[in-house]
């Protein structure tokens, strides 16, 4: 079974604009055995569109547009559909409702121009957008399924998560491709390439073959397994398998066996040894406290954290004492370590994490480039501190940052 | 002029990759005064690429392969190309020799399947590979440009930057399509689109035209504007004069007229006026801070931070006065405005922020449900506050609530 995906939208046909929706619907289309054969970034042109609901409809069977749904003139994915299929556009009311509620409870009226994101192909399958204003509509003609989807991802997702991929999958029926991401830090890419390679060709022989792909990020290595099976029951045994062959060759290099980020992993630990962490900022500037506090359920475990950007605020808020700034300068081991304990006693929480660096573009000097970042964690009785140095931009460098203080609060947690 | 970009090959359909060339293509034929009316992705199937070349026959008047290329039995966008187009393919001498001398310099004879790489379309010009095996092919019929060219960036792009971008603007013949990115924040989409529209549909039909689109993105709105022009200076007056009028209608809604980021935009206003800043975030949980630290040089203004997570957090780091949360709530404006002025003063800064709500999904009352959001400013002698709700999940609330207090900051700077 075959599927072509169709992102509408001028303005990711810019120059520094990239779709991601298009690989998301392809990770759930090939877990439901269906290939994608092409896929396209369309303006939002009545005429383009036509030509290419034309030219998928002479060789694919599901059909995903994503965008053009918004209220605006620009937005014409419904129209050109509607128009080329010969079907016409109907109000539908439960997403009128809908939509007036939605407005109502910001205590604002509709905009007429809203009412059409409720125009639906007559005869489709309406989906409630819970996210958003757009509803999802299914269409299904002479045995090929095409879906509008609305372009903001966080509405198309969940959107997809739901119902679309369940009618999907009923309608395809077939071999799925199933998928795993582990994520891995603190080593580098070629390392963790050479610990996993000759796993990687036994497994290309396997009687169920494994397909990998390994996918460096800034602070962080995917390992991306792929099996082709019947059921997801199946695919599971398999990969429960071949995740645990890495578990045991990584170690503790391995930090996620299940996509999830290393704040999910950090705050899971706190949270079954029911310990409070306390932060101490300063090149990072908020940002790693920020993603402790993106998990739901973090206020359980994140008591609090200061951003010390200034030398005074260092003493004032963590009692870092100023000869130890004027001695060793605030890049120092001495001072990451006395802004963990200081924050830790301050906090009085079981664990204290500080970090002072240099994030750039400026502040670096021969002793101690751009990129020389300290990060220490401090606990009942004990401490430990490092002195990193990462590449890349201001914003690389506080996220590798935010990184590495997480991995020690990680490794610190698991006794690795 | 329109162009299409038909990048070929089946491993970056899978759901991890990433075509980067087309990216490229689309900046330089921009440049060149080429649009690009739609770009796709399709697998290594004859039929699916003889379907697109000839849906973009139809339609565009430069259209772009790349990838394919390549000397195996999967890589067959040469033939496809030949079929539809109805040229039989010849082998190219110079390109034999060129091959057989790459080969030799390595000390190799050159297989026999990578002669298929010397074929080219009878009539058309080649250029010469530095970079790789594969030629690049121009081929010229009815007025329409199509370019073969290699797929991997390194041997695409110098191709690109040599022979092809000189033969494309010849053929092209001059106007460059020139972007600004304005922004907007506070507001919702239709109420933007109903105060720009009726300034659009005047642009539509002036001497120069402006091609406008709205864009929103959670807590901010775009409005991309496009002219053609036959050069840079042009384009900046007709842009100058677009924004202004833009900028007049919106007032203080619009932060930027030039894709900066609401952060840089209040960092450079509380450089310019040499105040210093220090926030104080309970729901947003260090993101604030984290966003007013990306940007360079933000330590000649951000004092310090701090993430009261706990309400023990918000009496002993801000004196809030125990009796106050329990009387009104953390999340009030009672509160959010004594920690904007608790950290004020403890910080000894010009401003305080402060920051408090329920981001979710859990911690929701009816009379306080998820996204409401309480944003304070505290100045000398002053302060103000408001509460706000927003949608979405917990990151989502907790962005929309750094941009409110972000925006609330540039109002106040701006006397607005």
């Amino acid at each position: 079974m075959r599927a072509e995906i169709i992102a509408v939208g001028s303005e990711m046909l810019t120059p520094d604009r990239v779709d991601t929706n298009s690989l998301f619907i392809t990770e759930r289309l090939n877990e439901i055995g269906v290939e994608v054969i092409a896929k396209t970034i369309a303006a939002d042109d009545r005429e383009v569109l036509a030509g290419l609901l034309r030219l998928a409809l002479t060789r694919a069977d599901v059909i995903v547009f994503t965008g053009g749904l918004g209220p605006t003139a620009d937005d014409v994915t419904r129209e050109a559909v509607a128009e080329t299929l010969g079907v016409p556009l109907d109000e539908d009311p439960a997403t009128i409702e809908r939509l007036e509620q939605r407005f109502a409870r910001r205590g604002l009226k509709m905009p007429v121009i809203n009412r059409r994101q409720a125009l639906v192909l007559r005869g489709a399958e309406v989906i409630a957008n819970d996210k958003g204003t757009a509803p999802g509509v299914l269409f299904e003609r002479e045995g090929r399924l095409i879906a509008l989807l609305p372009g903001p991802p966080r509405e198309m997702k969940p959107m997809f998560e739901g119902l679309v991929r369940r009618r999907l999958a009923r309608f395809a029926g077939g071999v799925g491709v199933f998928r795993r991401v582990l994520k891995t830090t603190g080593r580098p890419e070629s390392q963790i390439e050479e610990v996993v390679q000759p796993i990687y060709a036994r497994w290309a022989s396997a009687p169920t073959p494994i397909e990998t792909t390994i996918l460096a990020t800034p602070g962080q290595i995917e390992l991306h397994l792929a099996v082709r099976a019947e059921d997801a029951e199946r695919a599971r045994v398999v990969l429960d398998a071949a995740t645990d062959e890495i578990a045991a060759a990584l170690g503790p290099t391995l930090f996620a066996r299940d996509n999830r980020r290393l704040e999910e992993i950090v705050g899971e630990l706190l949270r079954e040894r029911a310990l409070w962490i306390a932060t101490a900022e300063s090149c990072t500037g908020g940002l790693l406290a920020s993603r402790l506090t993106d998990v739901p359920g973090s206020s359980d475990y994140v008591e609090r954290g200061v951003v010390c950007y200034s030398d005074r605020a260092k003493t004032e808020l963590l009692g870092v004492p100023e000869e130890m700034i004027r001695e060793h300068g605030a890049v120092s081991e001495p001072v990451g370590l006395a802004m963990a304990r200081g924050i830790r006693e301050r906090a009085r929480t079981d664990l204290g994490v500080g970090i002072s660096g240099i994030a750039g573009p400026a502040g670096g000097t021969p002793a101690k480039p751009v990129g020389t970042v300290v990060v220490a964690l401090a606990w009942a009785g004990g401490g430990r501190v490092r002195t990193l140095w990462f590449p890349g931009d201001r914003e690389q460098v506080k996220f590798h940052a935010s990184q590495a203080a997480l991995d020690m609060v990680r490794r610190h947690l698991i006794d690795a």
